[in-house]
């Protein structure tokens, strides 16, 4: 087990087994708590549930069509019946629809009672549980109603990913690829150095990317400026996950991501921001992990109309991330509307064109 | 205008004309949002609505029963329609209610509005806006589904206690009172020197009485011990509050809480921590300013199995704060029951003798 303190809480590594107990110990609950969902349950929960006395365990049903304020109502109310309190303990366990919304769930029970995250997807890994990011979805805006807040302690243990489909590993990997981008070269030495995602090592993975992502989140927990960098790929794959959902086609987020990520480190290209050779190995990156060809795209035309749809509007307008090298990325970039047209179609002509490259 | 200024932010009191539009154009805000009930639309929004560029209100329903995830629901979607996002602000005017479940709503949107208070009734100018509990009842449990987090600013107007009925007047003192007792001798000083509510100075009072409320506050935001001084009155008050409203025959608020402070000061005498011309003297104050003799008080049995029904609750017991003599008091002490039923049945032998003393 490894441990990596910050402003954000501890982050731990390794098998649950291997202090989980511990960790919930020294919290001295009177009652622990796991939220979870109906594939976490099964897969994930029977690992965790032993190493707690008399856990009480709610399960909510999955997808993101269900983190909404109906589910947590579901379980503030199964909190109250099963005797939840100020002294009690409420474990996350599942990926980042229930990391989310059991965190909200919990810091508005009772004006808040204490949480651990125990992220059993990539996506949630490595993303979606680091950073206070909390909340539901409202009338279909996602993660209108939230919260920022750090949980008292988030658990990976990577043996939670055997049980992953392949998509799923893809979805999450678009996020540790962003994060090297953005902001690591140690963490881009290791993902552009490998042909396919099985001859990554995850412990070594997670070092480095929890480092950067808590490095960003620490200096900017409320997003006014730096943290903004996370949204890069964000703006234009936000706007293609609308799209998809919006005609009953749903793409992984992370699909959507790694098409974003394309288009805006092209857009960057154009700009003059980024140079071509950072380019190249972007480009090379993306199509060997992210597996970007799969996707199939509509025509940008369809696409423009959900940009800024999100909460990444400020002041009226809609302000890119977009990377000058290889580890560095500035924000609230203005863009024109031919750049993003421009990068958009030369994205889906690549893709078209399978293989990708 | 006067500000008094601490780690909770900026308290303000005074006329709203002197100074509230410059506070607000101070956080530059895109658009300002007013949230208020039917009462305070009529009764107060009319003298803040013109200091502000296109105002859009959100009307609620008044009183706790609509303090739910209802109501916030409908907050929430009048937020959406009406254009707010990360750049606005919203002022909550109204009693503890709309500032309540308005700051709970601004909170929650969006991960978090900027929001400020501007209290109209003397309950919440002189407690409920101070301090930053946010929240809405769930299931008839209250304050059960919320948030600690101080508002922007807070703005207290007393201007606007002219338009409220003498038993709201009564229910805020009732609060003020407790703090005296509590936490200030210059309160007490000032509250015990007259013979009516009339008589007082709401400037002058307001002044101590945030002083104490917010160096209480501050020392202890999440209510882990010093904080739970302010329960002083609340075991027993909240348990008759109950009672009554679980009889449909509700009472207020505040004189819940004269009779709650009656009983606890006996319980502390009796247990030997409170002297007698201390006890005395805090009678003498309650039956002047908070009328406890119009309340029909019921036998103890009937109370008792409130008793601990709320959020005070820790490690399984109910602790009582209890005052060790003007301006001190302690907290998480452990009473025996006999010692309850002594002295609530020797406060009711009080109040039903018309008149109190």
């Amino acid at each position: 087990m490894k441990i990596f303190s910050s402003s954000l809480g501890p982050i731990y590594s390794g098998d649950v087994r291997d202090g989980l107990k511990k960790v919930i110990d020294d919290h001295q609950p009177l009652s622990v708590f796991i939220i979870c969902d109906e594939n976490t349950a099964r897969c994930c929960v029977p690992k965790i549930e032993y190493l707690v006395d008399n856990p009480r365990i709610i399960v909510t049903k999955s997808g993101e069509q269900n983190k909404n304020l109906e589910t947590c109502k579901y379980i503030w109310s199964a909190l109250i019946e099963k005797g939840a309190d100020r002294d009690s303990i409420i474990l996350n366990v599942g990926g980042g629809v229930v990391c989310d919304m059991g965190g909200f769930a919990a810091a508005c029970f009772q004006r808040g009672i204490r949480f651990g995250h125990i992220p059993t997807t990539l996506l949630s890994m490595s993303d979606a549980s680091i950073g206070g990011k909390l909340g539901v979805d409202y009338k279909g805006f996602k993660n209108y109603i939230g919260l920022i807040q750090n949980p008292s302690f988030i658990w990976i243990d990577p043996s939670f990913l055997e049980t992953l489909p392949p998509l799923e590993i893809t979805s999450g990997m678009a996020e540790i690829v962003k994060h090297a981008i953005i902001g690591s070269q140690p963490l881009w030495d290791i993902v552009s150095g490998v042909k396919t995602i099985n001859e990554l090592n995850w412990a070594e993975i997670f070092e480095e990317n929890i480092a950067v992502k808590v490095k960003i989140v620490e200096s900017d927990l409320r997003e006014q400026g730096l943290r903004k960098v996370l949204n890069f790929g964000h703006t234009i794959g936000h706007a293609l996950e609308s799209f998809y959902l919006a005609s009953r086609n749903p793409v992984t987020h992370g699909q959507c991501v790694a098409i974003g990520m394309l288009t805006e480190s092209r857009i960057a290209v154009s700009m003059g921001l980024l140079n071509s050779a950072d380019f190249e190995s972007i480009t090379q990156v993306i199509s060997r992990l992210l597996s970007p060809e799969v996707v199939s795209l509509p025509g940008v035309e369809m696409v423009l109309p959900w940009i800024g749809g999100d909460k990444k509007k400020s002041k009226g307008r809609v302000g890119f991330s977009l990377p000058d090298k290889i580890g560095s990325c500035g924000w609230d970039i203005p863009v024109e509307e031919n750049a993003i047209i421009e990068s958009f179609e030369w994205v889906r002509a690549q893709v078209k064109s399978v293989p990708f490259r």
